[in-house]
C-alpha cells in the first residue's frame, strides 16, 4: 500500500494511492493531479546519514568515515510531491541528492540491527536538497546548508510493503528529465539495519520519524526554472520545480 | 509569569509557578516536590549555537567562526526540571553547559535582529549536556555526542516578561552545590537578535520552537551520582541529578 496526505478542496486527507487516483479516508477518488501533495508523514525528527557511499565521498574529495555521521533536516524543511524548491537568493552551489527514506513505526530505543526490520513500517523517497554553499569551515555544520525552508522534498508516498529489501534498491535522480546520479543500496556503508542499530542505540526513534540512508555519487549543480526527479525504483518518484527566491514583498 | 507544565495525578497540566506551588489550569494548587516537572514547552526543534563565547571557545582550543555555528537537539533528549539525565555507558567525558533558552512566539521567517523582541515569548534555563567522546572527527557532527535521550534538561519555566533584558543576564552552573561555570549574556558573540535573524533568514521559527544561546567557559567532567545545578539569575534554576545507565532489562 501507497500511503498519502493530500490537501483537496481545502481540506487535509490521508489515503493511499491507486494508480492515478488518490483515495481518501472515507473512500473518496481525486486525480492526482487535482490535490496538494504534502509529505507522506509528519515526523518528530528526521536524521540523515551523510557520506554513507564511498563513491560520493570520493566525488567529493573525501574520506569515508568509520561510523555513521549524522544530522537533522529540519522539519520545515519538509515539503510534498510537486512542491516548489525554492532557490535562496545569494546561494550558487545547490544540489540535489536522491536517498531512500526510512519510515520508522514504533517508538523504539536499542534495537538491535537484525531486529531493525520490526521498527520500520515503510519506505520513501528523499531529495535531500543541500546548498554548498554553506559547507565552508571546520565544523561543516550541514544545518544551514541543508536547512532551509523547501529543502527536504519526501514522498509521494510512503511504501508498506514487507517484501521491499531496502539494501537491494536502485536510486535515480534526473534534471529536467536527463539522468545524472545514479546508485544503489547495495553499495551503502552503513546499511538500514545497522544505521537504526546505530541512532537508536543513543536517541528514541519515533513513529514517522525518517532516515534519509545517503545519496550516491552523481551530484551536479542545479538552477531556477531545472526540474528535480528523484526515483527509488520500486517505492516511487519525486518529482519538484526549482523556483527563483522571490523578492520580499512579491509572493 | 512562569510557565509550567507538569504530571500529577497522573494526567498533564499546564499552569504557573507561584512561590513553591504550580497552579494548573483549574486553578487547584499543588506543592512543587508533589509533581513531575515537564519541559515546559513542546517545540519542534531546539536549535543551539556552539562556540558563542570567546572563553569558552578558548578553553576548547578553537577558534571562534564569524557565522553562528547552529546545531539542532533532538526533542527526544528534552527532560524536565529534576528528572534525571542518564550517564551513558562508555562514556567517560560527559560535561554540562548552561545556556539561555530563547522561546520563540510565533511562526516567523525573515525576522530583522531589531524586530526579534517581536517574535520571542520568553526565555528558559537549558543544560545542552554533551558526551565530548564523541566530538573527535573532523566532521564534529554533534547530534550524537549532544543527542542521547535525557541530554536536554529544559526549565523549570518559561518566563514572559518583557522587561527581560537576554543580553544582560548572569548564567552560573553548579556540580553538587559548587560553582563550576560563570557568565553573562553580554559576552555572547552573536547575541539573541542577531541569532534570531540568523536562523530565520534560511528556516522558519515555530511557536514554542527553543534556541539555545550557547555557554561560556567553564566546563567539566561529571560522573553519576553528581547533581547538576544550572541558572540563568532572574529566569530560573534547573537542577538534575546523573545517574548511571542501567543495564539491560533492570529498569
Amino acid at each position: 500500500m501507497r500511503y498519502v496526505r493530500f490537501i483537496a478542496d481545502g481540506r487535509l486527507h490521508t489515503g493511499y494511492a491507486d494508480e492515478d487516483r488518490l483515495i481518501d479516508e472515507s473512500g473518496r477518488a481525486y486525480h492526482q493531479d487535482a490535490v496538494v501533495w504534502l509529505p507522506p508523514v509528519t515526523p518528530t525528527k528526521v536524521v540523515g546519514l551523510v557520506l554513507n557511499y564511498a563513491e560520493h565521498a570520493k566525488e567529493l574529495g573525501l574520506e569515508t568515515p568509520k561510523d555513521p555521521v549524522l544530522f537533522f533536516k529540519p522539519l520545515t524543511s519538509l515539503i510534498g510531491h510537486r512542491a516548489p524548491i525554492v532557490y535562496p537568493t545569494g546561494v550558487t552551489q545547490l544540489h540535489y541528492e536522491v536517498e531512500l527514506g526510512v519510515v520508522i513505526g514504533r517508538r523504539c530505543r536499542n534495537v538491535k540491527a537484525e531486529q531493525a526490520r520490526d521498527v520500520i513500517r515503510g519506505y520513501t523517497v528523499a531529495n535531500d536538497v543541500t546548498a554548498r554553499d554553506f559547507i565552508t569551515n571546520y565544523f561543516r555544520p550541514p544545518v544551514k546548508a541543508k536547512g532551509f525552508d523547501t529543502f527536504g522534498p519526501l514522498g509521494p508516498w510512503v511504501v508498506e510493503d514487507e517484501d521491499i529489501d531496502p539494501d537491494n534498491l536502485t536510486l535515480r535522480a534526473y534534471v529536467n528529465g536527463e539522468l545524472r546520479q545514479e546508485g544503489h543500496t547495495s553499495n551503502l556503508i552503513h546499511k538500514v539495519g545497522p544505521i537504526i542499530e546505530y541512532i537508536s542505540a543513543f536517541m528514541t526513534l519515533e513513529p514517522d520519524d525518517v532516515i534519509l540512508t545517503g545519496t550516491p555519487e552523481g551530484i551536479s549543480f542545479v538552477q531556477p526554472g531545472d526540474t528535480l526527479r528523484v526515483e527509488v525504483v520500486g517505492i516511487g518518484a519525486l518529482e519538484n520545480p526549482i523556483v527563483a527566491e522571490h523578492a520580499e514583498g512579491t509572493v
